[in-house]
C-alpha cells in the first residue's frame, strides 16, 4: 500500500521533470539551512521514497531511481524502500556524494541535471560542477506541485533565552562578532545555521524536534542584525528587546533579495557548506565573498564562565534522572512489562520532573541486546523489544535544558556477563577514560588525541567504526561543531580544541547480532598548566552517572585508570545523594563503591 | 672580509637586476630536483649571503635584501648574515613561503619579481601567482653571470645496485609503475626526484653528500624510459643493461625540450611538489597533467622482502659499530683529547670497518650538554666542544650501506644524572616506546598515532618542537616520504602507514642551554593480525643499540614499557655479541642487563 503511493509519487515527479526537460533530478535530504536537523516540511525523500533515515541523497532519471545512504541504515532502506521503485544504493565511505560519480558515469553530457537550489551547499554545486563538467540547473522546484499534503513550516513561538542562561547580552555577542568582522575585513556575515542565529541573539525557538531552533536566517551588519523569520512567531517582548539593539525582523523568504542587493565593493563571510546554492548566486558580482565557517560558529563553542557553570548544574540534574532510571530498571525488571520504548519513555519521565528541562536532544537509543550494536538504533513499534533480566541494555540519551544540553551513554548489565563482554566493556571504557584523562599543548587538534580512546581496543585487534566526540551545543544542537575528536569523513581537521569547548566521548565496541557496549560522557576542556613549553589543557568530565562495575574486568585497568574510575565514582555519589531518595542513596552508594585489583 | 665579498655580490646582483629590470628576485634554496639535498653548484645562498643552512629564501630588492629561516637556525645567521648587507628574517613557522607575504605587502604591483624557474616548484609559483595577483618572471637566470667561479656539476660515476640489494629487478618495477600509470589513465610519469629514479633503476651515484644520488631526471612512458643525465657518469656496463630494457640515456639539460614535445592529448603524471616551473611550463598545454605524488615515491616507501632482510643486517652492522664507538667512548672520555669532531670521526671509522658501508648518511650530530639543546645542532671547527666526564653527550649519526640506510640517536650520561634528567631523559624514551609498541589498523595515518610518542611528555608539561618520524630511504635519502610521523608544517597528512615502511621514531626534550635528550630508533612497519574488525598492523624496532640506563627513572616506566625495554635490551645483546670481541661483550651485556623496579 504505501509503496503504490510511492510509485505514484516517483511517476508524478517523472512526468514533471519531462515538462521542464529535466533529464536527472537529485533531492538532498536538507532544508535551506543545511544543518542535521530537517522539519517535516522539508523531509521530501521520506514523502518520496519512503526511507525515513536522516542520511541519504536520492537521484532519478526516466530510468533509475535511487537512494544513496550509509552502513547504519542499509537494513532499515532495504524495507523501506520495497516495491516503491526506488534502488538502495550503499555508500561505501559514509558522508561522501558518491552519487556524483554514478550521474558522471552514467548521465551523458549535455543532459540536464536539476536540484533545487535552496537546499544544497553552494560547495556540494561546485563538486557538482567539477565532476560533471556543467553547471546544474538549481532554479526548479519540482516537489511543490505535486506534494499536495505538504506539511507547513512550524509555526511554534520563539522565546527569550535569559542573561542567566546565556552569560553575555544580546548586545556583547553582537559587539564580539563585529570586532571579528572588522579583523578579518568583512562588511557583512550571512548567518544561514540557525543554532548560530539562536546563540547570537539569546533566543530559542520550537521548529525542531530536539533542538530549540527558530527557523531564521541572518545578516550581521556594521549598525544592523537583520533576523529573517515568521514575524508571527516572535512574541512583543522579543521584538522590543531587538528594536533597542537595532536587530529588525523581515520575512524568513525575503534573505535572497537582501543578499542580491548588499552593496558593490562590499566584503560579506559566509560559509560555502552552510550557505544553499540560491543564496550564494543570488549574491551580485562586485562583492567579495570571503569563505569560512561563520563567527558565532566558532565564538559560542567556547562556553563562557556563566555556561560553563550552569552546565555542572544540570549535570547533576541529569545524573539525578538516570540515577532513579536505572534504580528503578533494577527493581523493576523481570517484574513488569518493560520494552526498550516503555524504558525511554519512563527515562523522558525523569528527566522532565527536572526543573528546566524542556525535553529529549535527541531521539533516545534504547538498546537490548543485539540492538545494540547498531550504533544508531532507534527504537520503533516493530523493532521494539522487551527487557528480561538476561544480557545487556544500552541506553544513549540527552536532555536539552535551559542551562546545557546533555548527551550520555550507559551499558547496564542485566545479568551477569561472561569474560569476552567484560573484557570488551572494559577496553571501551579504558578509550573513554584515557581520553578524559588526556593533557595536551594548546594548539593539539581533536584527530591528534583521539587514538588515545581507540588504543586498547586497537592492542587487542578491536576497533569502532565511528567518530569519538562530537561538539555539544549549549541548549542548541546535541550534535554542534566545529570542533570533533575523529579522523573520519566527519571529522574536522582544522579546530583546535580551546578551553570551554564541551565534547562528546563515546568509545564503544559493538559485537554484531550480540551486544555493543558504549560509556559516553561529556568532556569540558579546562586550562591545565602553563609550563617553559607553553599552555597545556585537559578534561573535566562533566557528566556525573555512575558506571555499571558488573561489566569490568579490573584486572584489565592500569592504575591511573582505576584511580580516576574510583574518583570518578566518588565524585557522581558525593554531588547525586544529597538529592536522591534513601533507597536510591543506598543503591547508588553501591554501584560506586571502590574497586580494588587482586594483588597477584 | 668574507662579508664584504657577500656585499659585493649583492651589488653585483643589483646591478644584474636594474639591467634585466627585475624588481625583486627571489632566490630559493633548491636544486632543480628540489629536493633536501642540494649539491654546491645550487647553493646559491651560500655563495651569496654566507648563510650555510640548509633551509633558507632570500628576496632581494633595490632597498632591501633579506634572508627567510626558521627557529633552529636563528643563531647562525645572525653570526653568517653579519655585515652581509642581508638582513636574518625569522620565520613565525618553519617550512612555509612568509617571504610571499612581504612581497605582497612591500612591493607594488606592475613591478617585475623574477625567480629562477628552475629551481623553484611550480606549486609554489602557484602560491606567489595567487598572492601577488601577477604571474613572475621565471625565465631569468641573473646569477650564472656573476658567480664566475661556481662550482661545476659533480661528475662521480653511477653504478648498478645489485638485485641481492634491490631484491626487485629494474624490469619489474618498469613494469609496476606502467601497471599503475594504466591504472591512472597517466601515458607519461615524469620523475623529478632523484630518489625515485636510483630505485626504478636500480643504480646509484655520487652526485650528493650524504645521499648516493645520480643527478638526472626521467620520463616513463609506455615503451621507453628517458633518463636525462650526464651520459659520462654512466659506466658502460649500465647502458648495456640500460639497453636491453628500453631504458634510453639522454642529455641532463635535455629534459624541458621533451616534455615540450609531449604527444597533443596524452596524460602526464607529475608532481607540483619536486616539478620546477620552467619543466611545468614547457609542458604543451594539449597536454592533460595529472597532479600527485609520483608512483615511484609510494612504491619504494614500501621496502620488498629482500630489502627488510637487509635492513636488519644493516642495524646489526650499524650497532656493532655504535657499540664499538660507546664502548670507546667510556673507556677514554677523560684520559684522551675528545671533542665533538673527533667522537664524529672515530664513529665514522667504525662503520666504515662495517662490510658495505659507503658512508654516513648525514652529517652527524654529535652534541656536548647545551649543544644537545639544538636539535639540529652539527659540530663546527668554531662551536667544537670538548667531551668531559661530565654531563651528557647526545649523539644522532647514520650510515649508507648497500642494504639500507640507518639512522639513530642516542644520549648517553657521561657523569651521574641529576633527578630531573633520569625524570626528562625517561618520559621522552617512554615515547620512544609507546610508539614502537602500538597496534593500529590498516588504513591509518601517521598523524593520527603521533601522540603515543608525546603523551608522557604533555602529562608532565613537557613537549618538543619537532616532528616525531620522517621515513627513511634504502640506500638513499634519509630522509624519504612519503610517510611522517607528525602533525606538523612538515608532516604529511595523506599517506597511510603499511606493512614494509621504515619509519623513524624520535621523541625528545629539550632544555635550552643544558642539555638536550634524543632517543631515536627506526621502526619497521608489520603485519600483527587479521580480526573480525580488520587487518592490524603493528612496528618492529630494527634499530639494534642499548639505551643508557643510567639515565632511566625506572620507577617513571611502566611494566608494559619495561618489559619492552628490557626485551630490547635482551635482543640487543643477543644479535650484536657474536660480533665483539670479549671485552666488548661483557661490557655490552652490563649495559643490557634487565631492569626491575623496586616494589612498594
Amino acid at each position: 500500500m504505501a509503496a503504490n503511493k510511492n510509485k505514484k509519487r516517483l511517476s508524478d515527479l517523472r512526468s514533471a521533470m519531462k515538462n521542464k526537460g529535466v533529464d536527472a533530478l537529485i533531492v538532498p535530504a536538507a532544508d535551506p539551512h543545511l544543518g542535521e536537523y530537517v522539519p517535516d516540511h522539508w523531509r521530501v525523500i521520506e514523502w518520496l521514497t519512503g526511507f525515513t533515515g536522516s542520511a541519504a541523497t536520492v537521484v532519478i532519471t526516466s530510468r533509475f531511481a535511487g537512494l544513496w545512504t550509509d552502513s547504519r541504515y542499509f537494513i532499515q532502506a532495504e524495507e523501506q524502500l520495497q516495491g516503491s521503485g526506488f534502488l538502495l544504493v550503499k555508500l561505501k565511505v559514509p558522508h561522501t556524494p558518491e552519487y556524483i560519480d554514478w550521474l558522471a558515469g552514467n548521465v551523458k553530457k549535455g543532459k540536464k541535471i536539476a536540484v533545487d537550489g535552496r537546499v544544497i551547499s553552494i560547495g556540494q554545486v561546485r563538486l557538482l560542477e567539477s565532476a560533471l563538467g556543467s553547471k546544474p540547473d538549481i532554479s526548479q522546484d519540482l516537489i511543490s506541485g505535486i506534494w499536495t499534503d505538504r506539511p507547513s513550516l512550524p509555526s511554534e513561538p520563539a522565546f527569550e533565552h535569559p542573561l542567566k542562561y546565556a552569560g553575555r547580552s544580546r548586545a556583547e555577542k553582537i559587539e564580539d562578532v563585529r570586532t571579528r568582522m572588522r579583523d578579518l575585513g568583512a562588511d557583512f556575515q550571512l548567518l544561514t545555521s540557525v543554532d548560530d542565529i539562536m546563540w547570537l541573539l539569546n533566543i530559542r525557538g520550537n521548529d525542531i524536534k530536539f533542538s530549540p531552533l527558530l527557523l531564521s536566517f541572518a545578516l550581521v551588519g556594521a549598525d544592523q542584525v537583520l533576523i529573517f523569520t515568521d514575524e508571527e512567531k516572535v512574541p512583543g517582548t522579543v521584538k522590543a528587546a531587538f528594536d533597542k539593539e537595532g536587530v529588525v525582523l523581515l520575512p524568513y523568504d525575503m534573505v535572497s533579495r537582501v543578499t542580491a542587493s548588499l552593496p558593490d565593493g562590499s566584503a560579506l563571510l559566509l560559509s560555502p557548506v552552510t550557505t544553499s546554492a540560491s543564496i550564494y548566486k543570488s549574491v551580485p558580482r562586485k562583492v567579495t565573498i570571503m569563505e569560512d565557517i561563520s563567527i558565532p560558529t566558532r565564538l559560542k563553542a567556547i562556553k563562557n564562565s556563566t555556561e560553563t557553570g550552569n552546565i555542572r548544574e544540570v549535570m547533576i540534574k541529569d545524573g539525578v534522572a538516570l540515577t532513579r532510571f536505572f534504580y528503578w530498571l533494577e527493581k523493576n525488571i523481570g517484574k513488569e512489562h518493560i520494552t526498550e520504548l516503555t524504558a525511554s519513555a519512563r527515562l523522558e519521565a525523569f528527566r522532565m520532573e527536572q526543573e528546566g528541562c524542556m525535553g529529549p536532544s535527541f531521539e533516545t537509543i534504547a538498546a537490548y541486546n543485539a540492538h545494540a550494536a547498531l550504533p544508531h538504533y532507534g527504537p520503533s513499534e516493530q523493532s521494539d523489544a522487551e527487557l528480561k533480566p538476561q544480557g545487556i541494555f544500552l541506553l544513549d540519551s540527552g536532555g536539552q535544558y535551559l542551562g546545557g544540553t546533555t548527551d550520555v551513554t550507559r551499558t547496564v548489565a542485566l545479568s551477569m556477563p561472561d569474560a569476552r563482554m567484560k573484557s570488551d566493556f572494559t577496553l571501551a571504557l579504558r578509550g573513554t577514560i584515557n581520553l578524559a584523562m588526556v593533557k595536551f599543548p594548546l594548539g593539539t587538534k581533536g584527530f591528534q588525541i583521539e587514538v588515545l580512546a581507540r588504543k586498547a581496543l586497537w592492542d587487542n585487534g578491536l576497533n569502532y567504526g565511528h567518530g569519538t566526540g562530537h561538539g555539544v551545543g549549549y541548549f542548541l544542537n546535541v550534535h554542534e561543531g566545529p570542533q570533533t575528536i575523529g579522523t573520519g569523513s566527519s571529522g574536522d581537521m582544522k579546530t583546535i580544541i580551546e578551553p570551554g569547548m564541551l565534547t562528546a566521548d563515546e568509545p564503544a565496541i559493538y559485537r554484531p547480532g550480540e551486544y555493543g557496549f558504549r560509556t559516553e560522557n561529556l568532556i569540558l576542556c579546562i586550562q591545565d598548566a602553563v609550563t617553559d613549553y607553553g599552555t597545556f589543557l585537559a578534561f573535566e568530565t562533566v557528566t556525573l552517572c555512575y558506571i555499571d562495575a558488573t561489566l569490568i574486568e579490573i584486572s584489565l585497568l592500569d592504575d591511573r585508570e582505576l584511580k580516576w574510575l574510583n574518583e570518578y565514582h566518588e565524585k557522581v555519589y558525593r554531588t547525586l545523594s544529597p538529592l536522591l531518595s534513601t533507597e536510591e542513596k543506598h543503591w547508588l552508594k553501591k554501584k560506586t563503591e571502590a574497586l580494588y585489583r587482586q594483588e597477584h
